[in-house]
């Protein structure tokens, strides 16, 4: 008799029984021992630092405390997100204010709340930020964020000077970049705390934060021959997650290694002052902690394919729509039955594209069973949509053999909260 | 001087200060036109018609309200659409649940509903439903969906034995067919009304319609030969909207008047029973109806390009990243003044990806000037997700001068709503 998957010591068929599918489960001992790994990996004995979660990749309550937990500070990219994390608790100092186009309500609630630092995206929002704080007596620390031309994914990285990237200030614009520095040196309210960029995601090769790195270095050491200190730099996330067999992410420590390394090799060899450097990693902590679990429904042959139906789909995981992404999955009642058929896992949505795996190696597969899609901790829920009048999954946080709910399913009455019939005055 | 853009008679300027921006607009006496021109071009001498609302392509309780009142049906694609539908006062006898994977619940809500059909995808599924109705006393009359190796977009179309359509019963696969027709004719609860099929999205091709019409007739030909009657077909959608200036769609009642005119021609060359004909247009109903207005946030040069950041993005529109969607843009407050710049309109989301508008035409712009990203009407709200924490615009229906509110913004509140900490019993 074979196993029944198990996620944190939960016993999958029991917790689909318990609050139906899809769910999305999170390893809550995964979240936290790569968490505590990142933290103890990224230190060095020359430089302090700060691992900072990116919280666009899986943000709610529990995850929230989790970071707060860990001793992680947390990213936030809109005034929504920053609601989420102080209501759950996360001290304000340890929150960064991200967006290349923050609204000035956004702003003053980051002033308002007292956040760590606002990374500030361009030199308009330089003067803005400046007026806020002004206005509203609140100090803040900044980042300024900078296009160092570095642009990496997996196992690729260019430098250019004519990246256009929508984020920061590009670092071929060095007049705008010391307009920027030159605002917040102005301010009585800010304090310039140094350079936040950020060149990729799925990112595997060390080599490419090193590029990056490189650039901050030539660039700080010129900002300190014109008399800014830069004693911080946050690199960014884009650190890789292991979706299938052909993701080879290098270990944590590696990649820590690497980047401090090269940090302190350049604060060396350019007399910077450096002093912290902070990383903002968001998918390859959450990424491979989470599994998404259906229940199969209709199977379907076509002159072309087998079709394997689930109760989900592109409204619970846009990825495979969005980026082809790429995702394994299970049998959770027989996780290590041997593979005899090769399914197109589509999901329910009145919509071709909805398709979450184009080629599952899978036994032959019934109705009515489970199905564990891996890695679906990332960019899933967050990107989630009401897409066909599909509610969001519940998630819950498995661990010791225990399970707690921590976002209760969305439910149809759910979906018609915002209905309203008002007459606007004009 | 020059105007501002209204919409439905609504100065966009004055709509955009009473409930703030990001905010999708809809001309609603654009959206009961539409309807009525359908509606009346749908007509034919020798066949019933129906035309049949789309929902998944915008879907509230307003817009409900609105098919409703125009004679029209509704398409619903899941348990929670159903929920909206009867919600908003939909008779249900004029409801279709569509669908590839139809829960257990969703088939018992739409019987339960007494829906007027359920679009079956398939033989298991033939078979849920009869046994599901006899279990509830239910009858219900059954579509039966079938692939009919027609495959259309733009200003082509395919025909083949070998689509591998997710949707339906392939009509490479008689066997499988007329299986269901059994299955569907044994159950005294269920009524077998005729044949479902859908060809493709954006369609501006009438003979593609002729085509899935010429498919229908040769099954209906031989299944009636068979013993089965086929008095309806439900043709599906795919009808086009106008995003561009590139696009032309042909008017409604060239279309209109193509479909019926071949579904004659087949069932009077093949004496066929056909008696009522359904079209189902969701985005050529809502599409060009609809306008989002976004507040201009910061301009930013790089060497490569002149970006515009608004309020919203990806988040309110994934359709430019999921398709390549194209979108033409105005800015509110000054409509006519001649292109002096190429922007592209870029979102706020922390994502590189999220550019609305590739190279827009404008005037030289400023922050905090409006602009209108128009023919957002259709799977901009339905796919609206919360990423990067932000909450759904507010949606406006406009018409004669006034302006209405028909779905609240959604606040950073309504986002922590689903948030619990509950042990789960297993």
């Amino acid at each position: 008799m074979e196993d029944v998957l198990q996620i944190g010591g939960v016993d999958l068929r029991r917790l689909a029984r318990a609050v139906g599918t899809p769910l999305l489960v999170y390893d809550e001992e995964a979240l936290r021992k790569r968490m505590d790994q990142y933290a103890a990996a990224f230190r060095h004995p020359q430089l302090e630092t700060q691992t900072v979660y990116a919280g666009k990749a899986f943000l709610c309550g529990a995850m929230v405390r989790l970071v707060d937990e860990a001793g992680w500070w947390l990213d936030v990219v809109s005034g929504g997100e920053l609601a989420c994390a102080l209501r759950s608790g996360m001290p304000p100092r340890r929150i960064l204010f991200h967006g290349n186009n923050k609204t000035p309500a956004e702003l003053a609630a980051a002033l308002d709340a007292g956040v760590g630092a606002v990374v500030v995206d361009n030199l308009p929002e330089c003067r803005r930020l400046a007026s806020l704080a002004r206005q509203l007596c609140k100090p803040a620390a900044a980042l300024l964020r900078v296009n160092p031309g570095v642009e990496a994914h997996t196992h690729q990285y260019i430098v250019t000077a004519h990246l256009d990237s929508k984020f920061g200030i590009s670092m071929a614009r060095r007049e705008e970049l010391y307009a920027a520095l030159a605002e917040l040196g102005a301010s009585d309210y800010l304090t310039f705390l140094g350079f936040h960029a950020h060149i990729g995601s799925q990112i595997t090769d060390p080599a490419a934060f090193a590029a990056e790195i490189q650039q901050l270095a030539i660039l700080s050491q010129e900002a300190e021959q014109r008399g800014y200190q830069v004693p911080v730099w946050d690199l960014g996330g884009g650190f890789a997650a292991r979706y299938t067999q052909e993701d080879n992410p290098p270990p944590v420590e590696e990649i820590c290694r690497a980047i401090l390394d090269a940090c302190a090799g350049q604060k060396a060899e350019r007399s910077l002052s450096l002093k912290r450097v902070l990383i903002e990693p968001g998918r390859s902590v959450v990424g491979e902690a989470g599994t998404t679990v259906y229940t199969v429904g209709w199977l379907k042959s076509t002159p072309a394919r087998e079709y394997l139906f689930v109760d989900g789909g592109m409204a619970d995981n846009i990825r495979p729509a969005l980026y082809q992404a790429q995702y394994r999955c299970t049998p959770v009642e027989r996780p290590t039955a041997p593979p005899a058929r090769t399914y197109t896992v589509a999901g329910k949505c009145c919509e071709s594209g909805d398709i979450l795996i184009q080629e599952a190696p899978l036994p032959a597969m019934k109705t009515g069973e489970l199905l564990a899609v891996h890695t679906t901790g990332a960019y899933c829920y967050s990107m989630a949509s009401n897409y066909n009048g599909l509610g969001r999954p519940p998630v819950v946080f498995a661990r010791g053999g225990k399970a707690r709910l921590v976002l209760r399913r969305e439910e149809p009455e759910d979906l018609l909260r915002l209905e309203c019939e008002e007459g606007i005055s004009l």
